[in-house]
């Protein structure tokens, strides 16, 4: 073995364990192996390093684009929330305050009242929306802020699905009536974020609307989209409240109408976090790693030489060219070009990097006029005349992204169960799977399943109404709502 | 007066003092009129409103490109640094610690350890660049990051200049040798920084190294660039540091060498803050509010229709033609269709917020295919034929760009004096100038100006050498630099 096989082997890239054995082991070492994050002596916190820094840069462009051609704008408000304020709508603090870190101390001086590091924004935007907001003319005010937030949660932490500090974007709206506030929550749910979601990172989900006590803490009601883990488990991606007028009348956000009277406001809010890369993690990736959808890879072709001595500059000069015909081709490339590194350990590494695409190109292929094109996802290996290189890569990104959905839209399917009764709906939980139900409405039917079980209500989806006749999956009475019910993360 | 009228008057749009007459208060309404800011109910820490912030994208934009052209990547670490992490580096402890805001309670719960709010990064990310830097295969180390920071600071604030939390881009970079991490900085120095602020901002500015009394705590050396605002105050608007090996040390960050020996690395580290928009303010505002540099600002040209019932249509698809027309171009436009307000309370908004050019189009000017052209900063009307309208609104802005840039040279070049001895010096402080002086390089007649004048050694440039036999001008020994003192912000 030479001293560059040594160190390669050494470095241990290769996941350890089968996805489908041990999930968990499995999202540690893809995330600590494809250097996605890594821990810190902060317990509950996580470096974003900058593979994973990169996806969330290219969610970020994708959903900034989107709602600011909406007319939205970006702010930013301060991340410090004084207690007196945070406590000003009295369902939102129950929800927040005892997962607040708080400030109490500035230098070496104690401060006359603590300040809460925002678990949401809430009440300090609002503060300033009562002093804004005027007339009808000020109407909507549709902003957005990219921030950091912190939710110090006690349960088990795991990177990017449950820390307590988190990146997210989150909007807040004002508008003159509860139809507009509907409106626009239900644009960003369906327009922008489902969107995201299913084309950009083709994962398949379910949306709609949460139940009263899943609801957001403050609002008027909450729209969800809910993936479902390899593991069974429920993952929400996302949420889109219309807030109603409960922080309008906490803050007093009101406005002179056209018709003179004043009037108080409807409020939105709604946001997208760093979530969504474990999603894409649990979602896509196998057992040599993580996959990435083509739409959101930080790089979506990989180039790799295979180098002799005596063809290396030439082989190394039709791999710039490659290059920059992808690259013109508008795909994102990258020659990895390091001498310290043989093939077969760059093949792995991208591998588990999940770059979408990887080229081989030796002093053969150059002979032939071809390369060799590997798709991550099947792993097929298969020729490509150079002069329609640039056409097949980006058909088999479009393939690739296509498929990738279709196999999460599969997989989705077959996770999820219809119970009619109440033992179907225990077993189906057991099984780690999604139990589709029909519900009576009563929480108190919700909180059965909750106590015994330990899943809870995720998601009543639009469009589908209860069939007639329906009984509820728990009590027996007549059913109003379907609800997907399971275990979360 | 009409309803409209008696309306438009009681918003109070106008400046009520002259920039040359009370900067301070100028200040303050231009930042409350124009909506860049506001302040919260969080003493200190303000609000950056949608004007403000998108210019803080426009900034963004620009370093982004240019150090991920370089190599660089961008992360995100935790916020919260525990204080025995916090305390790793002596000289770093002691220059944050006192502004330093203390999390010591998540939700109910004393945490064991108190958690800083990030001041600055550097403890925080080389624990991790520890465990990350192994051989010399991993260098260099180019990693950035864009968040928010807390400096607790108990001076007067004042928005963007001087805040508790702020919002920066932090670059900390890892290198074999003294030569790279001496190379790393002055890069940024000079290829990024100095470029944006004069180049972009429209500012200029003095750049070279900071004395060691005023460099960064910890870094072997500071580079800095110094502007000097309306009143003589001088204004730092970002540094680069060469860190040495110091932090490496505290961190024990070391790599095996091609060599196969050990080393211990050298760093760097670089920012610049939202204190920017402060200085675009201060330096080309005027009595009417924001003269923003065209290519910073968010909007380059508004378009104000004039608009009469009888040929509004045709005024506003006029308008929408010619807005088309100046994007094709390039040129990020707006077009003002509101009919709430009148066109002359527009030109007043429009120029409160610093827009670089207005484009007045109503009923005579189609008949004319002509349009008004005003450029922002001199006030001045022309006529422009509609046929070469993108061309002349370019070459309108590109002048402005350009004259901004040397309006402000002049202006940095009569703010400063030459002071040989003492007593000129004091004076000169006295005067609201900055003053250039020689200098022994002995810090105690660097004390001895601040504390009896309160002035400070700002920079000492680059590239110029005490001429022979230049004396101190403080004790008058041998000098053996020039340096730029002056009060400052």
């Amino acid at each position: 073995m030479s001293k560059k096989q040594k160190r390669e082997k050494e470095s241990g890239l290769g996941i350890s364990v089968k996805k489908s054995e041990d999930l968990s082991e499995w999202y540690t070492q893809v995330i600590q192996k494809a250097e996605l994050a890594d821990y810190t002596s902060v317990s509950g916190c996580m470096v974003l390093r900058p593979w994973a820094y990169a996806i969330w840069e290219n969610i970020q462009k994708y959903v900034d684009a989107k709602i600011k051609a909406l007319g939205h704008k970006n702010v930013y408000f301060p991340m410090f929330i004084p207690e007196s304020l945070l406590k000003k709508e009295a369902e939102h603090v129950e929800g927040f305050v005892p997962e607040v870190a708080w400030v109490t101390h500035a230098g070496s001086e104690k401060l006359a009242e603590r300040l809460a590091v925002r678990p949401t924004s809430e009440t300090i935007m609002y503060e300033s929306y009562s002093k804004w907001v005027r007339s009808w003319r000020d109407l909507p005010l549709l902003l957005n802020q990219w921030c950091n937030v912190v939710r110090w949660e006690f349960k088990h932490p795991r990177p990017f699905l449950r820390t307590r500090e988190f990146l997210w974007q989150e909007g807040h709206t004002v508008h003159a009536t509860k139809e507009d506030a509907d409106k626009e929550s239900m644009t960003i749910l369906l327009d922008v974020y489902t969107k995201l979601i299913e084309n950009e990172l083709a994962i398949a989900i379910l949306n709609g609307k949460k139940t009263e006590n899943e609801k957001f803490p403050g609002a008027l009601y909450t729209t969800t989209m809910e993936a479902v883990m390899p593991d069974g488990k429920a993952l929400q991606m996302g949420t889109s409240h219309n807030l109603g007028q409960n922080f309008a009348k906490a803050f007093n956000i009101t406005f002179l109408d056209k018709d003179e009277k004043r009037k108080t406001v409807w409020q939105t809010s709604w946001g997208v976090t760093t979530r969504l890369i474990g999603a894409i993690i649990m979602a896509h990736g196998d057992d040599k790693g993580l996959v990435l959808p083509p739409k959101i890879a930080p790089t979506q072709a990989v180039i790799v030489p295979i180098l002799f001595d005596k063809t290396k500059k030439e082989v190394l000069k039709e791999a710039e060219k490659i290059k920059e015909s992808l690259e013109n081709a508008g795909i994102s490339t990258h020659l990895d070009d390091r001498d310290a590194y043989s093939a077969g350990f760059k093949f792995n590494e991208w591998e588990l990097k999940g770059v979408p695409l990887r080229i081989e190109v030796g002093p053969r292929d150059i002979e032939n006029k071809q390369v060799v094109l590997v798709r991550r996802d099947i792993g097929e290996k298969i020729i490509i005349k150079l002069s329609s290189l640039a056409k097949d890569a980006k058909k088999a990104l479009d393939e690739m992204q296509k498929e990738l959905l279709e196999k999460s839209k599969k997989s989705l399917d077959e996770k999820i169960k219809v119970a009619k009764e109440y033992n179907e709906l225990k077993k189906i939980i057991d099984s780690a799977m999604i139990a589709k139900i029909s519900w009576c409405e009563n929480s108190k039917c919700e909180e059965k399943i909750k106590e015994e079980t330990g899943a809870t209500m995720r998601v009543m989806p639009f469009g589908e109404d209860v069939k007639t006749g329906a009984k509820c999956a728990v009590c027996g009475k007549a059913a109003k709502k379907v609800v997907y019910v399971g275990k979360s993360y």
